[in-house]
């Protein structure tokens, strides 16, 4: 997807957002907006949003010199979602279609997003995305690929998050498939890293890799290329949230985008409502 | 009031509004950003919002070449406005308090405002302001200074509320006083200038003149030899809007602001909430 110029207000939100959860020192915070700002000039619009929030993080961990700012949120959502664990089980095993419901809860995982919000309520999330009806719905096709698919990619979003994916995995793995989870390479925003996949035991059911990528999606080109190499091979991908969709949207890849729309500009580009919750085939 | 970090997402907010209704071309909207942007890095923050907005204004006017964007909407605002005159003096003769009534009148009106909003609905505001408690009621004190004022100073705000002014005007002039109506001095955003005046026949009520502001405030600065003499001599002003209060909240004159917030930073700056309607003494 690329940037419009709808992203430019929203990226001096993201900035000051950051810079105040990273220091209280107003000089060191208007020092980020005028980094940002001057970044802003520059950017080019066929980038994608999510490489500006690169930027903007960069910047801001650079000025203020917090590399983690988003640690404490991410401690926090995590323990707040492991909690609920036993409660999602129950949901999954007494639903009628018990893949579909592990779809929709990894979905209600995705209001924790600290790119598009400043706060949230996941209890009001899980209960819409039980019963919300899909603004877009490729569910046919997603078993049909699947069926066919032996190993899945798994490209995970936030902390908090990864423990209701973590559900939608389980069930996948009671399939018979062989899971690869993919986090970022370093923290940024809220998004998961390799610690946050141990904390909600995903290893003891995929096999956890990071992407290499240090923004808040997955830039295909700073990946590694054990990333790239399982990217362009593995049968079916699954990506979860909006920046995995930022920069995936235009990979003529068999991947299933799941996520809860936070951000006008893109339930434009992708063709929903703002809060609608999507489960979109890419090559459709 | 100064300017808040808050502020910044909020300019290049207002900056792309106002470039897009310049001017369809894309390249020319980005330039304006990037014009913003660069402007941002070096405004101080002890300057108020107001003079950011004049920057903005200026800078989309200059590349898109459009000297008044927002005409289209100042001469529909002004028509659907003047089309409730007659309404509204039905409200303010059956009220108890007939200067409050044109008080409240006057502050629905506010609600038109294309440098906080970009839509609005007058007759929800009307609805609202005759009913809705105030969040700041000096009152008493309003009527304590208007008592002994033989002069009033009544800086206006924007095209279609000067309407809803022109009723509290014509109040104030029944009881006997002389009106002074200032308008700003080119058009800014649907800020009001002379021809709105003339429109809704204000210089019928009052002796009409502008600031001599170019800005969607009124910056005592750059305004007028005959404004100041005039500002700094009456015993009562009335001024409109949040712009007004912005450049005038600092001024140590017995002001009394109408307004209904619309903006979170100024909220916290008056001591309200968004949407909230106030009557405030500035020497209170």
């Amino acid at each position: 997807m690329k940037t419009y110029l709808d992203c430019f207000p929203c990226f001096m939100r993201q900035a000051l957002f950051a810079a105040r959860i990273s220091t209280n020192d107003v000089k060191l915070q208007r020092e980020v907006l005028n980094r940002v700002a001057d970044e802003l000039r520059r950017f080019p619009l066929d980038a994608t949003p999510v490489e500006m929030g690169e930027r903007i993080h960069n910047i801001v961990k650079e000025i203020t010199g917090n590399k983690d700012p988003f640690k404490k949120e991410k401690e926090k959502y995590n323990k707040i979602a492991k909690g609920m664990l036993k409660e999602l089980w129950e949901l999954v095993k007494n639903a009628d279609d018990q893949l579909l419901m592990a779809i929709r809860i990894a979905i209600a995982g995705n209001i924790i997003d600290f790119g598009s919000l400043t706060d949230f309520n996941i209890r009001a999330s899980l209960n819409d995305a039980i019963s919300q009806e899909f603004a877009i719905f490729d569910y046919d096709k997603f078993k049909e690929v699947l069926e066919k698919a032996d190993e899945i990619m798994y490209i995970g979003d936030n902390a908090g998050e990864i423990c209701f994916d973590k559900v939608l995995v389980e069930v996948l793995r009671n399939m018979g498939k062989k899971i690869y989870f993919i986090t970022r390479e370093e923290p940024i925003i809220n998004d998961i890293t390799i610690p946050d996949a141990e904390f909600c035991g995903m290893s003891k059911v995929a096999e956890v890799l990071s992407s290499g990528s240090v923004a808040p999606g997955t830039i295909i080109k700073h990946t590694t290329k054990t990333f790239q190499k399982l990217f362009y091979s593995v049968p079916m991908i699954i990506a979860k949230g909006q920046g995995n969709y930022e920069t995936l949207s235009d990979e003529k890849r068999p991947i299933f985008f799941l996520l809860k729309v936070k951000c006008p500009v893109i339930a434009r580009d992708i063709g929903a409502k703002n809060m609608d919750i999507v489960l979109k085939y890419n090559l459709a």
